[in-house]
């Protein structure tokens, strides 16, 4: 069976960073795959890269080895952390961006990746990505045991997501993702919807916008340039814009509050 | 044998989305080989994904699987389908995306995608790449029949290119793709510049501006940042500045219309 | 073993061409494994090519095979080559582009691609990414000897990057490349800074700014947004600002002077 590696970071696709990562893991296990799930998280921003790592994980086969490389505090005291979860193996800084991803499949093992002998000989202070992450996701897929890489970690970094909170007849969560197309991602479920009776029509706060939209199945439900509500492909509620860009239509950032009322 | 597995998509690199549609081929078929072809196809823009896919396919070794995801109409009634052709298959939305490869090869077979059996149990409404068209490609990779996955269509959406009309002792085309150095491809190839006579000098009118160029068979045979016109490696005409952005210069976009005159 | 193949261009995601190389490879060879180091080198620029290439090459496996098109000369008298040298395999264009990273390694032999019997039938005057370059690697990853593809080639053009030289107590050098995160890398090295007793603080100027800095080794040993000098992991002078840009703070572009002094 052949394994897979992940790579999820922000380091963009210009520099040789990404390729010094694939190089390192090939030369170590050369029958390992490699998959990208995405360089292009904005730089340093390890809420995003922890929602697009914890939107791909779930596909991918069990026993795959997702490496995420967001680090701002490379080279300082965050720890390099081996994960084991039910399903997977994540490795990255402790800073938040495994956990997310990590418990949604159920943690049941973290362990410090210390251990120099599946390092890189020589180990920089600025690029652990290539010099201690690729190695070890290299290593662990040829079958070294988890509790090689390191003792045992008992509390990891979270990042830090908003929980959605009521407030009388409103729900106040937040916007988690932005995606290209301009979709607005936050962190109502189907079953948010559901606790405050929001069934064919959403009526929603984005900043200083109050909208009232139709809850869609499909975006082209509505014509060309016109927003609408929908349960996206990941289960969240999405505001979105048929053919056009809801981000940039109401202003919309990662991070910005998001208030839903219920139907009247 | 490795089959091939190619994507052509709108998703950027930024997003899970691509790494998902690769996850669950692999969940089905970890023995076959993803290309991207491209996923920054200007979002929506069906046209440019149909001449990128069809401008590398016939690159590719036969019984390639070529799976294009521009889908404005996901979730609607357009049709998720199958093309058989001489040389590979094709699999995506039924709205012209495919198309233009696909009559370039020879269109077989079309079926219809709609045999649950091949899809991923739960379906969305919004991404129909990775929970339709995904499962779709492993599934035939791995030896489903193409009949297997629904019924055979008989009619299938073109894309509207702009044919080549001839008006006196001129020929009136258009811009066909602008690429990322900038050069204009058009759809005149070498046999119509022929009918009309033209050989070492280009008579051309793109937008307001009237060109009078060199025909070159390298883009240095005029100095630097000065226009050329030349045969690209597709066989069409292009319009380029050697070392610069022709697209910029003479500010071309795609869709525009380029009148080309009979040399005098 | 499987054979590595990397590619190294200009030519962006969006287009074609990337597809068309990896098409034609795999039409050759399809048990060799392609891996992308860049195809986001900024459009014409050799030296950024070279710099990329000879960054990423030390980590891949002996043998690799490192194809790199950065070519604005293509279809003129440039000749098309492959390089051997002690731990890989180079080919490209004569332009520069290769001659970095295969100095670095040990130049063993150079030979024109000349041979048609390694290119594809049909050769374009303008993609020889695709025509030459791409079946020359896949030939060699098959087995063909090198001094099979043309004649012995006994002097290569090289990039002109400055060189290091010292007036009084300075050391003059330059930006050599700007990575995505802004960090301005320098010529000098570790050895260049103990040259001139250069320790715990840095002077350098560049453009129209002195800095005093830091040499840190971590980023975030200075507080977010604050300038810092480290040594990168290539072993480079770099000149950072902690979770910014230092490029865009300080105006820099690659092949602007660096001035280093003598620590007082």
């Amino acid at each position: 069976m052949v394994k897979l590696i992940t790579l999820t970071t922000d380091f963009g696709l210009a520099d040789p960073y990404v390729a010094e990562i694939k190089a390192v893991i090939l030369g170590i296990n050369p029958s390992v795959e490699i998959i990208d799930i995405s360089h292009q998280i904005e730089k340093f921003n390890i809420r995003m890269g922890a929602y697009v790592l914890a939107a791909a994980a779930p596909y991918f086969p069990k026993d795959t080895i997702h490496v995420a490389v967001i680090d701002p505090g490379v080279g300082t005291k965050r720890k390099p952390i081996l994960i084991e979860t039910g399903n997977s193996f994540l490795i990255g800084p402790d800073n938040g961006l495994l956990a997310l991803a990590a418990e949604k499949q159920g943690i049941r093992h973290v362990y410090e990746i210390a251990n120099p002998k599946h390092m890189l000989p020589k180990v920089s202070t600025t690029f652990h990505g290539r010099d201690i992450f690729a190695p070890a996701a290299a290593h662990l897929s040829k079958g070294v045991s988890p509790s090689e890489f390191g003792p045992e970690v008992h509390r990891i970094v979270k990042p830090r997501f908003a929980k959605i909170f009521r407030k009388g007849s409103m729900l106040i969560g937040e916007i988690i993702h932005v995606d290209g197309f301009g979709n607005i991602i936050t962190n109502f479920t189907a079953h948010h919807l559901e606790s405050i009776s929001v069934k064919e029509n959403v009526k929603v706060k984005i900043g200083e916008t109050t909208l009232r939209l139709r809850l869609c199945k499909a975006y082209a439900e509505v014509k060309a340039k016109k927003p609408l509500a929908i349960i996206g492909s990941h289960d969240f509620l999405e505001i979105s814009v048929n053919q056009g860009n809801a981000a940039e239509a109401f202003k919309a950032k990662v991070g910005d509050k998001v208030i839903l009322y219920r139907s009247s």
